[in-house]
């Protein structure tokens, strides 16, 4: 089974997905649009366009340094990616509402939902692959007790319902969860490292 | 012949396809857009999404499978390919109106029919593919008799004519053909499994 | 320096120019949009977007064809093939137009001008690659006197004028440049078969 | 790490950014839509479409060359080209902007801003790079004192504040960053050559 092939129709998607996503951010147009006043209704789309970029970002990597780390991709892999490719496709949708609604409590609340399930989407997508990698596959050891990935649904939940008490704390619950992935793949990369130390110690 | 960037090409289309239909779910504007309700007539588009991001999953799955069995690439290939893509282009369209419509019979019905194309277009590609491989070759095995690429088209005309008389069963069948092949690469897989597995039979 | 990035960029660049073109197809809306006669102002449109999805594939073919009979990129080739690219990434426009307009004169005409400036880039990345590989490559070779390369752009000229005159005429020059191309690598094929065949003969 | 799938997704996102910047290019339509007088007021967004796809080809065939000189990827560089692709995707949105106003003082002058940003991140991505190479490497004498690198955000910062006093000269600014660039790959592709031949000296 092709790994390639995998990794390219996943990085199709989530550049197709990161860049779609800017078309919500529309060129303004009428009597007043050269002014810079025009922008100034932009300010919540261009946020909630920056802090999908980080989510997208943080989901690439993390793909990207999960699928390093495997050697086999069986045919319910295929579809567990495609599982979450849905969910992450969905994102140019509640960031352009969040956005265009000025961050309102429903708009929030379905991003996180989103958010949530693209999160329990990548959670089956690493067990599926785990299942074919066994226990003590370099990829098993690198997740570990996985502390971010069971942290991060948690964080959702509560910014869901955050925002319909107030948007603003469900918004800097997302930039949290935003926050502690930025560096996640370093886990994955030190196990990697350390393995190829214990392996071939250099004398250093 | 380059086959990998056969595949890289094909990869891309599907995955622009995929993720332009996704437009069509466009966010709700104007005074009452802030209100859940405002989703409510988005339903049927979010279905038609789905329903096709299934189908085009299955379309880039089984594409992955048969040319991962396949070995050489000729002229005519390419463009049974280039074929393929073009109906599979279409499927934003015709997703687009079966969802703005609310299932109205006409749109349900080009909806198959366009399906309809992209399977005997499946279907030529796969042929061009064969008889350059051979009858004896892996691909040639692991398609065998070929049953759900047989009754697929039978279930597309029917949908087409059950679309007039009642869009659900028409429905109903769409829904029936992806679920028929949502597990279809098995095949071929199971195939070359045996065929390592004869050539190398395993201790175990 | 590295052919396969070069590859992949133009592949990426034409599917996504391929997948574009075909948002021309708006999705009928307004009160007789389920009706089959809201899709008659279509035709048009979906023509057009034939016709520019043959060309388009042609030119994914001829380009495939032209980079896998090449061994060196040199940085001039990199720009020509971006300067391919740019009258490629017109057509969507230029398509739109022709089909919106239902094949008015002026569309037509700027529908070739834009085709015609794409075959001079194709020519120049042509002749910008030849300069590297040298007469005696397997290029020069296949491409040989390249009458179809000197055909295609004195029939877009004929299209232009020809517009003014009779929309229809120049309709159907478009069409037959797309026929004489459909087949057009068969050339590079050919020696590159022959090649094959003189370094190591077939007993058949 | 995977060298090869940065580039992949790097790729993916600049093709993307080119291409999606092509809508702003929009399809007249009403009474005098067949008309030549349609496209009157286009030029201004297609003169920021060339400006812009000329930077965009910049870019890549930068990106292009210093991937090339590279051999290995941190967790850093990842996020430092991620940051770079964030600033580029803004492209279309500030060039959009720029043509619909007709080169109106604020949009130039956001222009610049977005510009210098992305030189900015690129400075950065080259330097994370550059930290992992060391001081001896391919790239480092390839980059050598980078005049250009450094003459680029000087004139980014006098573009935008020529835009408040002549939209003319700030254009001027633009087109003489874009042509200072547009041969700046030679540097890495001489002294790669340069290696080459110290390292193995060619008998000829």
């Amino acid at each position: 089974m092709n790994k390639g092939r995998l990794e390219a129709f996943s990085d199709g998607v989530i550049a197709i997905i990161i860049t779609i996503m800017v078309l919500e951010l529309k060129v303004p147009t009428g009597p007043e649009a050269h002014d810079i006043g025009a922008l100034h209704g932009l300010w919540p789309v261009f946020l909630s366009y920056a802090l999908s970029y980080v989510y997208l970002g943080i989901y690439w990597n993390n793909h990207h340094h999960m699928l390093h780390a495997t050697r086999q991709i069986s045919g319910g892999v295929l579809w567990a990616n495609l599982h979450l490719l849905f969910w992450l496709s969905l994102v140019p949708f509640v960031t352009g509402w969040m956005g265009e609604s000025h961050f309102a409590p429903r708009p929030m609340a379905l991003y996180g939902a989103v958010m949530l399930m693209a999160a329990v989407a990548y959670w089956i997508l690493l067990n599926s692959i785990l299942r074919t990698e066994g226990p003590d596959s370099v990829l098993a050891r690198a997740v570990g007790r996985d502390k971010k990935g069971k942290l991060s649904p948690l964080l959702y939940v509560l910014a869901i319902g955050a925002a319909f008490v107030s948007p603003a704390i469900s918004g800097a619950l997302y930039a949290t969860v935003a926050l502690i992935w930025v560096i996640p793949d370093r886990r994955i990369e030190r196990v990697l490292a350390d393995g190829h130390a214990t392996g071939s110690p250099k004398p250093q």
